[in-house]
């Protein structure tokens, strides 16, 4: 087996019934396989232009400040509602139940920025390309998504198809 | 001016009037000055036996991480109600206003764990010491806490009087 595949966890019925949660804590917890996958994870983009790693709330910002700080680039944090002080720009979306909103600082990018979208999981794709959104319209470009867990039967790879997508873990 | 400091952005009036916020976005997206912060943030226990590191969420997601990850630890992620998909631990705590519960997985330390807690802020203390009390409470020990800004007229270093305590920036 896949040593990282070793470390994700199957959580049947959560957060609700029918849905197979896939539990990254495991990864997190051990640092050889954490190392692994944060080095995979950014391996593509080592010959790119990148200039900053934008992660979102909340599991996004452990794997997307390890691999900003692995590439020496800054961590931009994407967050709910309410959480970032300065001026933001915000972004709803639509969720299989109603909709959630993620913010930005508007100085968190400049316009020249080559971004780096880095969460734990892709699933339906809506917080992703949600994502992408809110950083295009601070100014900035998205040359890549990176996700740790990729859910194909749940195609959120076709709402990000205008980005490269590298995913680590297909299920 | 120390080169932390101008890396941390007040916000008057935020979360509620009279509240002087300390934003640490600039610092995440400085990768020299926040390396400095994360150095220094963990250059007190290198010599000492530490097998985990606990971060908060959020922001404590953050710093947290890249400390485990400098170190060569285990992060272990404590959360908000409902987020963490397995058996969990969790306590309550009062705030200025209601109460707040975190969580960790049942799972998330082993009895001999001596463990580093960090978040980027040390105000009254009650979500730090309520973080040691559910570290405690899963069997582990609580070595030193570390954050990178406290208030000190808030006088949450009083609650964590059981342990050591270390704090780059102080206002």
């Amino acid at each position: 087996m896949n040593r990282l595949k070793e470390k994700i966890r199957d959580i049947p019925d959560f957060p609700k019934p029918g849905i197979i949660f896939k539990d990254i804590t495991p990864l997190i917890k051990d640092p050889a396989t954490l190392k692994l996958a944060v080095h995979q994870l950014l391996h593509p983009f080592l010959g790119m232009e990148i200039t900053a790693v934008a992660g979102m709330e909340a599991r996004g910002f452990i794997f997307g400040s390890l691999i900003a700080w692995e590439l020496g680039l800054p961590f931009i944090p994407l967050r709910k509602p309410g959480k970032l002080p300065y001026n933001v720009h915000s972004i709803s979306y639509d969720l299989e139940y109603g909709s959630a909103t993620l913010e930005a600082h508007t100085d968190a990018f400049i316009a020249s920025d080559r971004v780096l979208l880095i969460d734990d999981l892709l699933a339906t794709g809506g917080t992703a390309k949600a994502s992408c959104e809110l950083i295009e319209k601070l100014g900035a470009s998205v040359v890549a998504c990176a996700f740790v867990v990729e859910l194909d039967f749940l195609e959120g790879r076709k709402k990000l198809s205008d980005y490269q997508v590298h995913s680590l873990l297909h299920y």
